[in-house]
C-alpha cells in the first residue's frame, strides 16, 4: 500500500524504529473488563508504554487491582497487580487514556477525559461515527489522524479522541484495503464471532454450548458504516465514506477468541485470482515501516492450507495482530470470495488501540 | 406453490391420505452408519412402512443389530435390534431399500441393487447428478418422479434409483422454492453445519471444540450444483437447471444437529419485504396435501424472535423436518438476506428420503 | 424396596392408579427461570395437574408468559403462554404451588405461601434441612410427609412444605437407597455436573467453553448434609440422619443437562458384586407401585455399555426421570464404586417436585 | 524432598547448571503423532538438544516433515520441517531418540532401538511396568536411574528405555510426593481427563461435544499400578512399590488440554492443613537444583482462589511443566481433599520424557 505512505507523509515522522528515552505512562479506563485486561497483559512489558493508573466503575474502585478477578489465562501482571483502582475522574492518571469502557457510559466519559486534556485511545463504539474522529487503522489510514485539529477545535478539547473499530470491522477492513487498488464494489461477509467478544459474563453458557446464536445486537449495522469511514477519503475536515455497498450477516458460535468471517467482493475493476493473492500477500503500511512495537510483520497472511485459517490453531499467531487470510477462490456470485480470522480481543480491541497510540507516538503526536 | 402441484397431476396419486392396508418392508443398505441408525429410528413404528432388513459392509455382516454400537440418544428400536445384518446383496431384501451407503461404495453399489429391481431410495451424493435419476423433494419437485421410466429403459433397471439432495442444499433448495415465484436469480449463501453432518467418527474432538473448520470437501460444489437441479424443470427425459447463480462458502462448528445458513438473494421481479414473507409462511407442497406422514404442518415456518433459528432450541421441531427461517431484512448489495436453519441427519437426510418414499408410495410407484 | 413401602402405610392411600376426575389446579411460583419453566413444560399436558397461575418477580409481572424469552427446545406451552405473570402474593392461586424461587427470596417467600394456606412443592434450597419439613423422594422416604401435622403445628401453617433435594443429592440417594440394605458407611462421590444445574443465565459461556470448573457454591455441603436426611429414619416428629459418612467433590463441566456422579461406597455388611447388581436392577418403591404419572418404570436403570452412562446418549430416557447407574466394580479402597447420571432439572428439580405432588395426591394429602 | 536428593547422590551430577558445550542430537519416534508434534514444538530451541532426525511409520516415511499436517496451534519450527522422515530403523539416527510410539508398536520398537545401541526415552506406556525400566520423575525418583546397568546386563542392551508414566499418572504422583513423608495410605481419585490425551484422531467429535465419557481404556488400571511404581523405594536391582492402595475412576471432558483430578487421600501420620499446604508449597526436587531446562521453578504451584486450577485458566503457566493444586480441604472420609490439573500432552507426556533427558544429560548418563 505504497501510495498510502506517501499521502499521509505529510504528518511528520520524527522517530521512526526509536525506543523513546522514558516510557510514556497510560491509564486505563474500564480496567477490569474483558478488552480492560487485555490492555494491562498487552501493555505489561512494552518498550515505549507503562501503565501506571487504572480506572473503573465505583464498584471496584479503591480495591487493588491484584485482588480482583482476572480471567486471562496467565497472571494479573505484578505492576497492574500492585495498583488500586481509582474512580473514572479526568484529568487525574496519565495523558495518555485507553478506554475499554462499557458503550453505556463511554460517550460521556471518554467526552469529559478528552476536554480534560486527555488524549484518548477508545476501543467504544461511541465516537467511532463521529465525523472529526479518526477510526483509526494504522496500516489503512493514518492520515485520518489529521482530524484532530479539527476535532479539538470544534469540540474545545485540550486532549482528542481516537477510535478502533469494531473487531470484526478490523479484520474485514484490512483484508478490503488490501484489495483497494482493485476499487471494491459490493462487498457481502457472514461472521462467526468468538465469544470472548461479548466480554464477561457476556454470552450465557447455555445459549453457547453446542449452539449457533444468528444475531449480535448492533454488529451488522457498525461493520457496514465503519468500514467505509475506514476506507474513506481524508479532505478538508471531514472523512467522504468509501462508495462501496456492503452486507454483513453476524453469527455468534462457540469459539473463545477469533473471529472468522466468509467474505464475497464485487471489483470496479478486472482482476485475476493471482493479483488478489499477491495484494493480500504485499500489504503493508506504516505500522511495519515505522516497525512499531506491536505491528505485525505483515498486517495479512494468507495460508494455503485448504482448510485454514481455524480459530484454534492460527488465532494466537504473531501475538494476535495478523489477519489471516485462506481459501481464496472464484465466487459465481460477486467475482472472489475468500475466509478471513482475526483475533477480537487483540488486533480487534485492546492491541489495534495500542497501535494506535502506538503510531501517534512514532509521529509525535502524543505530546 | 400450486402451479408446482399442478404440474404434477399426470403423475396419478391414488391414495391420498389412505394408510395401505398392510405396511411395505423396506430394507437400510448401510444400516450401521450414522444416518443409518438415524432411518432406523425414524422407521420405528412407521405407520406405512416397516424395516426387515438390514445391510452394511462385511465388518458387521452377519451380527446381530442390537450388538452393534447405537449412537442416537435413544434405544436401539426393539424390532431392528432383533434382524441380523446381511451383507450388501442385490435381490435380497424387501423391493424397497433405503440406502445410507457411503459414497465410496454407493455408486456400483445402488446401482446393482436398481438393476436386481429394488427402489433404492438413496441419501448418497453418488447419483444425485445423473441426468435420468429424480433429485427429490417432494414439496418442490415431485413431477421429477416422471424421470423413472426413461431410467429404467436407459440403465436397463427392473428397480430405480431416487434421491435426496445433501443436507445443507435441501434447506437452501426449500427456501428457494419458497421464492421461485420471485425468479431467483443469484444466491449467495454460507454455512455453519453441524458435527453429525459427517458421520461417525466424523470430525476428530480437537478439530471441532471451540473451533470452527472453514471447509467442508465437496460441499460448496454440491450446494451450487444440486440446487439448481432440484428447482430445474422436467421436460421430455430430463431437468433444465434452474438458470439462478449460486455461491457457497461452507464451514463445520460444533454443533451437535442443525445447519445454520446465512442466505442473500437477488430476484428478477421487484418484490417487496412482506411479499417474501408470506411466500415464506404459506409455502406447501405435495406431502402436506396428501398429509404424507413424515411431512410437517408447513415445509418452512418463520420465526420473528430476534435471533432465531438457533440450532439447541430449534432444531428438533416438528420432528426435524421443517425448514426454519428467520431474520429476514434488505440485503444492501442482493436485495433480501435471511437465516435459515434445518436437521441435517432428518430433513436433511434419513428423513428426507423416507419422505420420498412416502410420496412414492402415495403415488403407487412403489408396486 | 418392599421394607419401605411397609413402613409407610399408616399414611393412607386412597387412590393408587386412579386418575383423579377433575384437574387439579397449580400455580408456579418464580415461573420464568430454567426450573420453572421445566415445570411448566412438564406440567403441560399432565393428566392429574393443570397449571392456571404463574408468579415471578415484579420485573415480569403483569406480563404475558408467552411474550417471556422461553429457552428450552420446544414451544411455551400454549395453556401456559395464555396466562398473565402474577405477583408473589399468597392466598392468591391455587391452594398447590411449585417454587422454583430463587433461594435469595425463597424462605419467606415460601413460608409465607405456606401460612396463607398453600400447599407448597419447592424445588428451593431454603426449606430442605428444616427439621419439621420432608425432603421427599417418593421412591425412598414418602413416610417423612408423616412430618406435616407437626411442621403444620409449631409454623402455624394452615398450609405446609414439602421440598426435594438439591440435583446431585437426588441421584445420589436413590443409588444408595437401593443399597441401603447393606449398610453404606462411607461414601465418596465427585460430581461433573451440567450448566443447566446454574440457571439462566448461569454460568459464562467463557467459563464454560472447554473448560472444568472444579467447584459449586454450597453444592458439597448440601450433597453431604441432605442426602443423610433423605435416607433417615422417621421417628416421632424428627427425622434422625442416617449414620453414613459422606465427602463430595463437585465440579462444572460443559454439558447441557445432566449430571454424571463418580461414587466410591463402604458397607457395614459383606457384599458380592452381584448382590449390589441385583440390588439396583430390583429397586422400586411407591411411585411404581402406585404407577404415579411421572414415575418411571424403574428408578434405576444398570447400563451394560463399558463407556456408560453417558449425558448425550442416556440422560433423556423415560422422561428424566430414572436414575442410570453403570461401570459397576470393586474399588480397591472403600469396596465398590460405580458412575451415576441423572438429568438435573427434571428428575433433579421440576420432575421431583411433580412427583412429590403427584404422591401427595395419591395420598389425599392436597386436600 | 531434600531426602530424595541425598538418597540420589551415588548418582554423580557433574555438570548442574552447565550449558552443554554443544547441543546434543536427538530423535523423535512417531513423530507425526499428537505427543511427536510436541516434542518438536518443545525441543525448538532448547539449550541442550537438537532435533536431527524424525522417524515414523511407513505412511509418512520418505515425506518432508514440513508438508505433513501440524495440528499445534504454532507453526511447524523451521529446523524440524525441513527434515525428511525416516523408517523406524534402530542403528540409523543418534543415540538419543524420544518415543512417541503408539502402544500397539512400541513394545518391539523400543527393545529394538535400545538393542542397537539407542537411549530411548519413551512416553509410551509398554515398558513401564517392566522390572529393569526406570518409571522417572526426577522431582521424585531419580534414584531409578540406578536400575539402567541391571537393565542393560539383563537385555543385553548397549543402549537403554528410560519411560515418563501415563499423564494423569503424572500429576497424582507428583501431588502425592509432596506428601510423601505423611505416608499416603489410602488414595481416591476421579480424573476428568481432556481430549488432547486421547491422541489425534482420537475421540470423535459427536462423543466429545457437550458429552462426559465416563472411561479411558486402560487408563485406572495404570494410575493404579504406575504411581505405586513411581513412589516406590529402589533396592538391589528392583524397586518395591510403595504400600499404598490407589482407587481410580477416569473420565473425558470436552477440555481441549488440561486433566483436572479430583483426590482423596489417608495418611498413616496424623498431619494438620497446614502441614499438608507447606508440603505442597515447599515441594522441589533435583530438576529444581539442577535448574534443568524445562524444569519449573516449582513442581507444584498451590493456587487459593475458591474455583481454581482451571484448565481454561491454569494450564498454559510455567510452560505447561507445573502441577497445580487447589481446594485442599478436610475429607471427611479420608483425611483430605483437593483438586490438581496439569497439562496433559506437555508435563504428562513429551516435556516429561525431555525433563528425564536433562537429568540424564546432568548426570552424564548419555554418553
Amino acid at each position: 500500500m505504497p501510495s498510502k505512505i506517501e499521502e499521509s507523509a505529510a504528518v511528520a515522522v520524527e522517530k521512526p524504529n526509536v525506543p523513546l528515552k522514558a516510557k510514556i505512562e497510560v491509564g486505563i479506563l474500564g480496567a477490569t473488563g474483558t478488552v480492560g485486561q487485555q490492555f494491562i497483559a498487552l501493555l505489561d512489558g512494552h518498550p515505549w508504554f507503562r501503565t501506571t493508573w487504572l480506572a473503573a466503575s465505583e464498584r471496584s474502585a479503591g480495591k487493588r487491582y491484584g485482588d480482583l478477578a482476572w480471567r486471562l489465562p496467565s497472571v494479573t501482571p505484578a505492576e497492574a497487580a500492585g495498583l488500586s483502582v481509582d474512580e473514572l475522574r479526568p484529568g487525574i492518571g496519565p495523558k495518555l487514556v485507553f478506554s475499554a469502557l462499557d458503550s453505556s457510559i463511554a460517550g460521556q466519559a471518554e467526552a469529559d477525559f478528552a476536554a480534560a486534556g486527555h488524549i484518548v485511545l477508545s476501543n467504544s463504539r461511541n465516537h467511532r461515527m463521529d465525523p472529526l474522529v479518526p477510526l483509526l487503522i494504522p496500516e489503512i489510514n493514518p492520515d485520518h489522524l489529521g482530524l484532530l485539529p479539527a476535532q479539538r477545535q470544534k469540540e474545545n478539547r485540550k486532549g482528542a479522541i481516537v477510535t478502533n473499530p469494531n473487531c470484526s470491522t478490523m479484520f474485514l477492513s484490512i483484508a478490503l484495503a488490501a484489495l483497494r487498488k482493485f476499487q471494491p464494489k459490493r462487498v457481502l461477509v457472514t461472521t462467526l464471532q468468538a465469544l470472548s467478544g461479548a466480554g464477561y459474563p457476556g454470552v450465557a453458557s447455555l445459549d453457547a454450548t453446542a449452539n449457533v446464536i444468528p444475531f449480535i445486537d448492533g454488529e451488522e449495522e457498525k461493520i457496514e458504516s465503519e468500514t467505509r469511514k475506514i476506507l474513506g477519503q481524508l479532505h478538508g475536515n471531514g472523512v467522504a465514506p468509501h462508495p462501496m455497498t456492503l452486507s454483513a450477516t453476524t453469527t455468534r458460535v462457540p469459539v473463545v477468541n477469533g473471529h472468522t468471517e466468509a467474505i464475497s467482493v464485487e471489483f470496479e475493476k478486472p482482476v485475476t485470482r493471482d493479483e488478489v493473492l499477491a495484494a493480500f500477500k504485499n500489504f503493508s503500511g506504516e505500522p511495519q515501516e515505522l516497525k512499531l512495537p506491536s505491528a505485525p510483520p505483515q498486517p495479512i497472511i494468507y495460508l494455503e492450507g485448504v482448510n485454514r485459517p481455524q480459530p484454534r490453531l492460527d488465532v494466537e499467531r504473531d501475538g494476535g495482530m495478523v489477519v489471516h487470510v485462506g481459501r481464496l477462490r472464484v465466487c459465481p456470485v460477486l467475482g472472489y470470495k475468500f475466509v478471513i480470522l482475526g483475533h477480537n480481543t487483540i488486533r480487534g480491541a485492546a492491541g489495534a488501540a495500542i497501535l494506535n497510540a502506538e503510531l501517534m507516538a512514532a509521529k509525535n503526536l502524543l505530546a
